[in-house]
């Protein structure tokens, strides 16, 4: 039934395989340095397409001469290598918290090049003065990394609708119907950022940017299951080494599949869901530590290391609901890994007992082994990340789009 | 972050352009007859490279001159519409099932052109004597057709591994490790079905082809979730109108999602699963029909529908644990729609009132209106009919493969 599907893509166009064939160089080239006879012989283009196309993305901006390439052992002088441009365009990632704002940029190749971070209690603020804020952050990490970004991506902890750059809701926050995007522009502007007011924005739910993150730079197969807590409790499905978002974009709500049906009621208005067992005011009431305020992941992580036995069962717990959800999880979606990552990455040395007893248990039908549950070495870095990162892999998948862009503002 | 992903595409060859565009041309013919003029018009194609393209496919044996097309209103004679050829490949069908073995062929617009059913309990036969019967039936129905097929898929109920025809567990046959494509060939030529036992054998999960069955016929959107009874309970998802296979082929093992963690014990080894509230054991028990043998869909459907509360309360107790189940997946995958099929799609009236109930209560933080969950039409044919379309869709998606190998053969 594996059926290849060759209809609707209509007749291939001249523009359309330089564009494809822009992106092979270039994907070539974010692989490493390589000498335009390497990409040559990688990608099957003639030595001669690829000079052109080099020059393209030479004046684009996107690429530098590296300097030598590695001698080939032929006779004659080796060609100069090709790599990622370091001052071209970077990627501007964003991230809205409960408790926190943040922003950074990464360069072509996805390196950090500024990190901003302040804490703030956002729950039930404003949201024109939570992107004030969120401004001011956006406006210094671009200064401060030298570069020029080419887009935004804001990692929110909401549901994100079709509408571009709408939060719908995000009950952590208090906000609902929020067009986050529209009013992110003029906050720039007030800010000084005039030149980044007028970027593309992309907003969208912080599990899923944590789970692309996972996928870009944490080495992990094309499927796998990523579960997170940050303001609540996210997971991100990817499947073929794509983000499955669900028809309307709400794909990954775990934190409200339902684990003890009748359990205590949820704030959603259902019961038994697994926040009520692995969320953030779940466990810190089961923990004694009802109401803190600030960073709770770092106070039961420290708590627990320290052997408090009220955290350590409010953790055992949480791992055990975690790993019914998770259990249910694999058996419909067979992914290649089960990855705990945001929060629950620091918590997962007091978690993950539980938890792998549960799957063990619960994921019979299949084989299963324990080394298949994994722990994000991103944690709750994940979300900017991967809001930024996108951004720069956008360009390099498809440099044509960026190059034609670039000419058009020219 | 929806990036365009146009590397590793290579550059394009003449070759595959010739391929794409035969496809591209069958595709719009399959959706009904055209002319030449027609194709040429939809495709962008120039009415020469229409005339050759077409030319090919009805050498293959795909195509038919299917009388006057519509007049477009221009001078001259209207060109002579091309229509999928009634005499074309056929797609060959079968099932095994736990109490029924069945064979069908379609031609190529997806018609049934031969069905065949034999009542037979297979629960705990050996595979040799199953495949015997079946290899019998299939060759009945290649014979009353009257069509060539093109190739034979399997629905089996049971896990098929990534091995080519090889199925790895069938609890309900009480099969682990069969190579049944293998085993088919031989029974096929037993049967003195010679010219079938060469052909190209897929096997698949009865509840996958089902949904797939659901995604071709069934008129549903590309992201739906199908849940359906056959010989477990199992489910299809699919996405963007592709079926989410899972990383080894396992995705869809709705009947062993948790639905009460401490519940009953499930022979699978875990507690508390969906088959022990809404499968053909369980609903039995609970209607106090414990062991009865034969069609229980049938039956269940007879005695609710004449009013038998124990069957009535067994059956709103199943659309309870299914709306459990189907609220966890709903908040995991965000499907379009929800669908109930296989056996369920009978039992319907009687499940939906307490499946309703539970997923109104349960699916809180996003939309959700009851309309989303719908009955399929195909019920329990489904698995056979998504096996046989399935072979003549793949034929139809790219005719180039289908003409070259039959260019070989002959």
């Amino acid at each position: 039934m594996r059926e290849t599907d060759t209809r609707n893509s209509g007749p291939a166009s001249q523009q359309g395989m330089r564009r494809a064939n822009l992106a092979l160089v270039l994907g070539q080239i974010a692989e490493g340095p390589r000498s335009r006879a390497e990409v040559a012989a990688a990608t099957g283009l003639t030595r001669a397409a690829v000079s052109s196309l080099a020059e393209e993305l030479l004046t684009a901006g996107l690429l530098t001469e590296a300097g030598q390439a590695t001698p080939s052992g032929r006779v004659g002088r080796p060609g100069t290598a090709l790599g990622l441009a370091p001052d071209g365009p970077g990627g501007l990632g964003a991230e809205i918290g409960v408790q926190h704002l943040a922003a950074c940029v990464v360069d072509l190749s996805g390196e950090v090049r500024s990190w901003q971070r302040m804490e703030v209690p956002n729950r039930g603020r404003r949201p024109a003065a939570v992107l004030a804020d969120l401004a001011e952050l956006l406006h210094r990490a671009a200064r401060e990394s030298g570069l020029r970004p080419a887009g935004l991506a804001l990692a929110v902890p909401g549901l994100v609708g079709a509408a571009e750059g709408m939060v719908e809701r995000a009950p952590n926050l208090g906000w609902s119907g929020v067009p986050v995007a529209a009013e992110l522009r003029p906050a720039l502007r007030a800010a000084g950022a005039e030149e980044l007011s007028g970027l593309p924005i992309e907003v969208d739910n912080e599990a899923n940017l944590g789970g692309l993150a996972e996928l870009w730079l944490g080495g992990r197969p094309g499927d796998f299951f990523h579960l997170s807590a940050e303001a609540g409790i996210g997971s991100a499905i990817v499947v073929g080494g794509r983000l499955l978002r669900g028809a309307r974009g709400y794909a990954g709500e775990l934190g409200h599949v339902p684990v003890h049906p009748d359990g205590p009621p949820c704030a959603c208005g259902a019961r038994g869901c697994l926040e009520q067992y692995a969320g953030e005011a779940a466990v810190l009431r089961e923990a004694g530590l009802e109401g803190v305020l600030g960073d709770w992941v770092g106070l039961l992580a420290e708590r627990a290391a320290a052997g408090d036995t009220a955290v350590l069962a409010a953790l055992s717990g949480a791992g055990a609901a975690l790993g019914i959800a998770a259990a249910g999880a694999v058996n419909l979606l067979d992914p290649a890994e089960l990855v705990l990552g945001g929060g629950y990455a620091e918590l997962a040395p007091w978690l993950l007992p539980a938890m792998r007893v549960e799957l063990a248990g619960r994921v019979t039908v299949r084989p299963w082994a324990d080394d298949w549950l994994t722990v994000s070495e991103l944690g709750r870095r994940g979300p900017l990340l991967g809001a930024a990162v996108g951004v720069v892999r956008a360009i390099v998948a498809d440099p044509g789009h960026f190059s034609g862009r670039g000419s058009e503002g020219v």
